[in-house]
């Protein structure tokens, strides 16, 4: 039996002054800043919203990443960014983000990005809240 | 008799690839940046580190700004940043703050700047430390 | 008789964990981020998109602000951010720009922002062009 | 024979509210602006400055990270980030980046980064200039 993957998430994000270098392209460091906004309307969009998460014991954070700069992206672009979950675990999740002009199919930047689930207060690992893996099979 | 002012401090900073945006220039609202590393620089100058100020009960936030973006200022530059304490109040102070190229004395940023005191559990004004204002007399 | 000013154009600006700092609330610098989004999306919501104004010689420049932080936003808030233009010259605008929570009148944050009409080549004042102007009166 | 690596180099980087968010840590993304000002410091280290390669037809720019944060760091901190030069090509640079606190040896945060030299103009490939690379052997 196939089994289909579900379709990514996707997230628009426009290119101000603030993301951009004097090299005149986006500053590398920012995409980090668009994958996070992705990952975070994803999971709004399942009903979560970190700040009550946090309040609940439920921080997540990144761990790790793998991410390709492949074609500079400019002032004023509205970018497309996807955020799929590629693998779970108990306490992590890793998820595949792409980076493409909004309405061009053309790759900009991709990464690989692992997120841990942590208890705030003492900042160990924890087990991802188990409504929140329910939306991931 | 005269009464001389306390000259100001200054501190150093270097324009990154991180604080210019594609017009080519330093990113208006990273002027800000700089002007607060230089007041935290000026506060351990005085011996006072934040963090330790933060646990005893103590928070210092910007309250209001006037700032004239008067030059550019431009990648790869060494700029001078000064801060100086213009007005005293029990729980706030006031502090005009310059900028220019380390080398040079052509103004390129000018603000004043109001810093209130605050509890940082309840975030309402306090005090600020009798230590602290020994050292502004 | 009486003038009606023009309604004040408004922007939704989430706010992501890339706005906050360690004290829990937006970083103040940030708001200047906002704004400045706020009044790209004016402009372009008059059809004047930035990257072909900067193409054909119009390059519009943070000159001055004065700025009041007088609530504290947090993270994962919904914020509304509003732009209206309060005085126009030949080659400047000023703005008075308001922060809001999204569904709430309480104001958190209010500036006061000059802005300047430039040839970026030479980085000197010009006419703001006529089709913009037009949109203003 | 035995041959030698170069040591590291290392610049010290202050951790300030700006680089920090309402986790109460510094803030994923900005640790890429670590290494960056690290590789710049460097770079100058050996005597060449960016603004001057980049009007000579010589811009470096991230092509790829593969990055992991080990351990938070903190408000008011005081880091050490190392930058060393792990492979060297005709056009481009692999680096290995640490960052420690200044005065301990705990590993925060590591990663390796590649680094394409381009022709800003043509924003292609082009070969490291020679007096760079003599730096390196």
């Amino acid at each position: 039996m196939m089994q289909r993957a579900a379709p990514a998430f996707t997230w628009q994000v426009r290119v101000y002054y603030e993301d951009t270098d004097s090299g005149g392209m986006v500053y590398h460091a920012n995409y980090l800043k668009f994958m996070e906004r992705t990952r975070s309307e994803w999971l709004r969009s399942l009903g979560f919203e970190q700040d009550v998460l946090f309040r609940s014991g439920v921080l997540f954070a990144v761990r790790a990443m793998a991410i390709d700069f492949l074609r500079p992206a400019y002032f004023n672009q509205l970018l497309r960014v996807s955020a799929q979950v590629s693998q779970r675990g108990h306490a992590s999740l890793t998820f595949v983000q792409e980076v493409r002009p909004a309405q061009a199919e053309q790759l900009l930047c991709v990464a690989r990005v692992r997120i841990a689930c942590l208890n705030p207060t003492t900042m160990r690992p924890r087990r991802i809240p188990s409504g929140i893996l329910a939306e991931l099979t």
